[in-house]
């Protein structure tokens, strides 16, 4: 099955409401969200959320004391800061749905691999409680984000006890492969680290390549998406070139997916990303997209470069232009073809992992509703 | 061989210049600072550090990108803010000395548990590191803390990356023990953190037992130090009854180093520790001794109570005041007998482990030192 030419994937040129690309190359993946006998991929995030949901309440029910469990369940959405359950859900579960259908993919039970599953969620949300903090934004899925609703001190603390939990259930999930499963997961999170100093540092300097973008993208956001992957294969007993395959997928599919995220930084639809218009140009922020332009040796580029050396925040006015500078420079078709590029390599990783059928479409279908975008449309 | 009544280790009522304690049974424990045969616990904390030092800086080394390494290599006073290397040093190194000391108590090679030795320092700075940034404290080992010298992001990403690093070294140390330790080290951090919480906890609320104080430095003290014992004995193949004995070595030994650390924040020579006198009361801390004071049901005890609740900074006449208004309630005699109790429960559970004499002597050097608090000094 091939990303490109295959009659489950092929281009439709159907304008889509809420995906503000007008790209007509998403619907090639767009299709793929619903595929003949499989879930689609909402029912997949709803499914994996619901699978690693169970041992992670587990886990943290077990903190003590009651304010150490009470901050990590607010940041989840099943609490309010009182405790009080709240009908509340934060983030999209996309990690351990790919644990989950990674295991499926080899052959392998997802009961066998929850508490993994539910591992990789606590470190990626480890990883947002911190970025809140460092960051200083008050909301995340339409709430005070914990450093708002408990002070730097619990949010600070909260992150490192979700961190040490995640590590602590892959260790406790017993097996002969559990040795290797937490080397790869804190190999994974020292990259992660790695990509957000990486990350500090590109934001603080003027000149930045596009290799250093694609490369803190690796750790930031690459790390843990293919570790996931990883992870589900490991614990399922697969042969290594298959766990090599499923890694690669991950590693290709999360690139694009930062892509998209980029996009969605620049021309997302307020309506739908929850965030200001050109929110990440607003901030200056050295994007892939705006990399592109910057190093595209353009006039547009040159113009761009100029307004992110100026001081104070951007208006709307200066914001909508910038956009255009990064579109005329070349910026947002460069990362257009590169998300492309990245999505097809991603579905030949998976050919060659050789997977249960079911478990590729599925795995196919996740990929495809993330990089529309929509998915950002359906945090509450 | 057993701490009270034993030649080596017989009570010696000499003043201590540099002790504060005037407490002549510190002076039972001080004698076994040296020990025929043994090393010193200056010489074993030397030791410590630079069989530690190299797998951590090998590991330290390899982080990518430069601002990363810099960082972590800064806190433990290798390089300055620029990655310059200097003559410095942070941190007693108990920790990985335990580790050692631990492996050859149960007949096992010191080289093979080094690795683990360096990660345990690693977890235990990541903790000070983020300390540092919740407490706002501007000056470690005489130097800025990592978040006064590279800002607060920097100090938060750089702490998450020492654990991770911690938890992969004892990952990739290999071999058939590898995922225990892994679930041993990540179990203790769990309860580091919960006790971090604790202590945020005790110190809003006013009412606080002192069962909940010995809980909370539990956590916050003793996991890592009773880890520390384990770990050596587990990687060093030691029988189940040993390694419990020498985590219960540990434990007992930690409440000590806890309570001695609680003594010199309101009765330490700030000649000798480097904080102002009467530090904690300062602060308002609820330490074991203030906690032992305000539950003693006395009328000393209530007045401390009446001052703790109190607003605003303490003048040097309150503080000494405070700090006479434990002892007259029984904080500090509580505190005294509690330790000596710690001592001698931590020397029998040493008997119980059945080690290597030498190793064994080496153990009983170390926890005479530090419990006299003379370590406080040695600090750069």
């Amino acid at each position: 099955m091939n990303i490109v030419g295959d009659e489950t994937f092929r281009t439709v040129p159907v304008p889509h409401s809420r995906c503000p690309m007008r790209w007509e190359r998403w619907e090639v993946v767009r299709v793929s969200s619903v595929v003949a006998s499989g879930r689609t991929a909402r029912e997949l995030l709803e499914w994996g959320w619901r699978t690693a949901d169970a041992p992670m309440r587990d886990a943290v029910f077990r903190l003590l004391p009651v304010t150490c469990r009470t901050v990590v369940g607010y940041h989840f959405g099943w609490w309010d800061r009182h405790g009080q359950p709240v009908n509340g859900k934060c983030g999209e579960a996309l990690r351990p749905t790919l644990v989950l259908l990674s295991a499926a993919a080899v052959g392998g039970r997802c009961a066998d691999v929850a508490r993994v599953a539910a591992a990789v969620e606590l470190v990626h949300n480890f990883s947002l409680v911190h970025d809140d903090v460092m960051s200083g934004d008050v909301t995340r899925c339409h709430r005070p984000t914990v450093r708002d609703a408990f002070g730097m001190d619990q949010a600070i603390l909260a992150g490192g006890a979700m961190f040490a939990l995640a590590m602590r259930m892959v260790a406790e999930n017993g097996g002969a492969l559990t040795a290797r499963a937490g080397e790869w997961l804190s190999r994974c999170v020292v990259r992660q680290c790695e990509g957000q100093f990486g990350d500090l540092a590109l934001e603080r300097r003027g000149d930045v390549a596009l290799s250093e973008c694609l490369a803190v993208a690796a750790g930031r956001t690459s790390a843990l998406l293919e570790c996931s992957c990883a992870l589900g294969a490991l614990l399922a007993g697969a042969e290594e070139e298959r766990m090599d395959s499923l890694r690669a997928f991950g590693r290709e599919f999360s690139i694009a997916y930062q892509l998209v995220d980029d996009m969605l930084g620049i021309w997302g639809d307020p309506a739908v990303t929850g965030k200001p218009a050109g929110a990440d140009l607003v901030r200056r922020k050295k994007s892939m997209p705006v990399v592109a332009a910057l190093t595209s040796g353009t006039a547009a580029g040159r113009e761009l470069a100029a307004i992110y050396r100026t001081d104070g925040p951007l208006d709307a006015c200066q914001v909508a232009h910038a956009s255009e500078l990064v579109e005329t420079s070349g910026g947002r078709s460069w990362a257009q073809r590169e998300t492309t590029a990245r999505l097809t390599a991603a579905a030949t990783h998976l050919d060659m992992a050789g997977c249960e059928p079911k478990a590729h479409a599925e795995l196919l279908a996740l990929v495809g509703r993330i990089t529309t975008g929509e998915h950002r449309g359906d945090l509450p």
